[in-house]
């Protein structure tokens, strides 16, 4: 193969920058950018439609396991946070604080917040909804009639962030959070477990993403969580990408709220809390996992649209009946069902060339285009391309001329093809860089110390150190600019000796550079 | 019948004090309550179940007439609010303002905004996203070939508003907010109108709300707009309530945002803008269209559940059976599709009494509720009651005892009647509260001066003043805490003399009371 003669359609590579390659894709794919407000995007159609469909998918998870939605304020008091901040030293919060109610002319042409309106009580914008979602549980729940108590909000929040990066960090991001309340320790443990499952099945089922879902070491709990658990993804150049986390908050945040139930003999408890929460960033692993130097590739299940006709028009009288019959492939296409929903398809009629057209779907990544000429339609064909295998080997796209049968008979499958071949693509990749056999601390070193730009995880046993020991290991890791991803759940059991403590493994870890 | 026989699911009734029961009903209902913020409100799983619903209808429509979903930030520089106010004398605005993004320790155990984090720019919280949106306009539209640009965006807004009222008027709301851009008059205007009446069949079909579409007097405009066009409904006491709106800008937002195209001969055009919204508002006037004494009536196509099935459990035994017989018709219900979807039913095995969980789903306003005993269960018998059916004449409740198969093969038609009865209902209740023959101004005051709790709306021939002119009657109907809510399209031509100016008729207005 001759990747000379490529012609890519992005002027970056991942090879060669993967950070601008990163901006280059969200750009050209159209599917944010910046709004003029510090920190915050604009999320276009295309990015959008992603997020819609992911929300689609995950919102029927949620429904299915029981969980009801709510919306919750977008406003906490200010006072709500005062009894976490006693618990912290030097506590201080990026947060949105909203100090006025109303503008005022300055008498100088500009505007300012009316001193007259200052609020008795300052209120900030909710950087999650912990807070107020446990002052509403603690008057939801009375008797242990009422549990499992089981709520989950789609919301925006609000974290100011210094340094931000379009979907993985930005000051204001959508997400979902979901807060349960249950009657003991193995139920609200067992919804733990329930919501990383769901977001693992997620992952891998719907975004084609593999992750591996294991228990976050201490250091990295959610503050106040008896034990929190993430879904980590691997992104192309070798960096763990945190894309999910339950957390099972054991009866603290019951206490400080007040949740409390009246048991079957009378008795008052403590409920034992969980939240688990999925963002927009998962719209950034996507990218990272399935983009390729000719824009994003997006997995048919979050495809909002998952075919794209596009009718090489030539503005004469052959028009009209190019476009009648792209309009029957659309209709004859859209009657069909593929992974469970009717197949999404778009004929594009929009003015313009169709080959800048082409480029533009190739660089948001629908799974299948179709180019249809005059003579096609006349003579009942279709050339089709598959995004996931762009490239012939002489360099050129690798369209495919078929029957307008033989396409209607295999397009469902050809759809299921690509979900398939994306998350065997990613995980291959994964899995090889997954590497095994570092033993020592020094092997660490000099393995992420090789001139490698992606060098991907290292798998290794550890001691599974507390308190103080660990901090000692965080801090020899830090200093190699790496971090503990996870432990993975249900892992074979492991031998050997901690390369950070000399003692024996108890069980595996994740070491990698990290978002 | 002998009314007196009905003991009522709610301790107010609509004719003993209206606000009051509507508070009730939101109450009971479990659809919202008071958060602890100030004017925002904590919406519950029934009372957010109806808005994903009408969401989802909604969003249907919306993407049916290709208009594509984004999301824009949530705050808003202060100084995209400047240029509007150089226009507006004691320009003031109720918004949340944004000063400080952090929060420290006080010293005296207390958290303040930290003056060191103090913001360069206020930042707003978005009241309306119509000067960012017209900003992005302003990069998107560069051609007549981007042309219409149609977005839409689902979010929250915040209005801060000294006196609230759950799902009418709170600081928090939820809404979607269409924003087009168009070359020409024709096509903007045919766009305002088609969201006008997409809202219009959304409130009859969906809601079974009857609406009138119409155009706002000059005085109710959007400011800016050239023209404002609503959807009024009447709720129960006769007041109307504005549960809609479509405006089309001119040029006037265009020239503000920069939203300029090169037309087909080269030359720089600016675009014609509309917007449009509908909000959680529509919770509220559903409440007040079809809520009765007993709680809430939710119309099947909104209905979180359409069905409801409810063991009679006794703790014993037989409880096993009853539940398989409960399950089995659940899932032949859910299998079924009734008003153009899968059948929403649940059954309902939480612990507690079976007639306290039947009145909880009557005040909620499930269409169906099942009631199954043992004996029902062994007799392949339900027993159902239809929501808008609730009483027999002799003040009992009105199930009816139906075969199993009886009872499948009537459920979807039962569905599809309780909403054709529920918008039966409510319109011929609407119609029968317009009131026509009213000629002058003493019969204008007569009639909303009488002793009727609840007059309804008056219609009447005006001559469609302007300036000045409208000031004077504007203010003649606030004296009678009247309002003029706006002429309905395609009327018929009307005669007789303005009561207001004393000129010719031309066209038709209502006046009424309103939310």
């Amino acid at each position: 193969m001759t990747q000379a003669k490529i012609r890519h359609a992005l002027s970056v590579t991942r090879e060669a920058d993967f950070a601008a390659w990163y901006q280059e894709v969200i750009a050209e794919a159209e599917m944010a950018e910046e709004s003029g407000v510090r920190g915050c995007m604009v999320i276009k159609p295309w990015g959008y439609g992603i997020w819609e469909r992911i929300q689609h998918l995950m919102d029927a998870r949620i429904k299915a396991a029981g969980v009801q939605n709510c919306y919750f304020p977008l406003f906490i008091p200010l006072s709500y946070f005062a009894k976490e901040a006693e618990h912290v030293d030097g506590f201080a919060k990026e947060m949105a604080v909203v100090t006025h109610h109303r503008l005022i002319q300055d008498g100088k042409g500009g505007l300012v917040p009316d001193p007259e309106a200052k609020l008795e009580e300052p209120l900030i914008v909710r950087p999650t909804s912990e807070t107020v979602i446990g002052q509403a549980m603690s008057r939801w729940v009375q008797s242990w009639r009422d549990l499992p108590l089981l709520t989950n909000q789609w919301a925006n929040v609000v974290r100011w962030e210094m340094r931000t990066r379009m979907f993985l960090r930005t000051s204001e991001f959508l997400w979902q959070e979901g807060h349960t309340a249950h009657a003991d320790r193995a139920d609200a443990m067992a919804e733990t477990l329930r919501a990383l499952e769901m977001y693992r099945d997620h992952a891998e089922s719907d975004l084609a993403m593999p992750v591996i879902a294991g228990e976050k070491p201490e250091n990295e709990r959610f503050p106040g969580a008896v034990a929190t658990y993430s879904i980590e993804a691997m992104m192309q150049d070798g960096k763990a990408l945190q894309a999910g986390t339950s957390h099972y908050l054991g009866t603290g945040f019951a206490e400080a709220a007040g949740i409390k139930y009246q048991d079957r003999e009378g008795g008052q408890q403590l409920c034992h809390t969980t939240s688990w929460g999925v963002s927009t960033r998962l719209i950034g692993g996507v990218i990272m996992t399935h983009g390729d130097d000719d824009g994003l590739r997006v997995p048919p299940r979050i495809a909002p649209q998952q075919i794209v006709i596009l009718p090489m028009l030539r503005d004469d009288d052959g028009d009209e009946a190019l476009l009648a019959y792209c309009e029957e492939l659309r209709a004859a296409l859209a009657s069909q069902w593929a992974l469970g929903e009717p197949v999404r398809v778009l004929l594009d009629k929009r003015a313009g060339k169709a080959t800048q057209k082409r480029w533009g779907w190739v660089k948001k990544g629908v799974p299948l285009i179709l180019e249809i000429g005059g003579r096609d339609a006349a003579g009942g064909q279709v050339s089709v391309v598959r995004r996931d295998r762009l490239w012939r080997e002489d360099g050129k796209v690798n369209f495919v001329a078929q029957s307008r049968e033989e396409f209607l008979a295999a397009a469902v499958g050809e759809l299921e093809s690509v979900q398939a071949s994306l998350h065997a693509e990613a995980t291959a990749r994964r899995d090889a860089q997954i590497h095994r056999g570092v033993t020592d601390l020094a092997g660490l070193e000099a393995f992420f110390a090789e001139d490698k730009r992606y060098p991907g995880w290292v798998e290794l046993g550890w001691s599974r150190p507390t308190g103080a020991a660990l901090d000692a290991v965080v801090a020899t890791l830090k200093a190699l600019k790496l971090t503990i991803r996870n432990t993975p759940m249900n892992a074979e059991p492991v031998s050997g000796t901690c390369p950070f403590t000399g003692e024996p493994a108890v069980e595996r870890i994740y070491v990698a550079r990290a978002y």
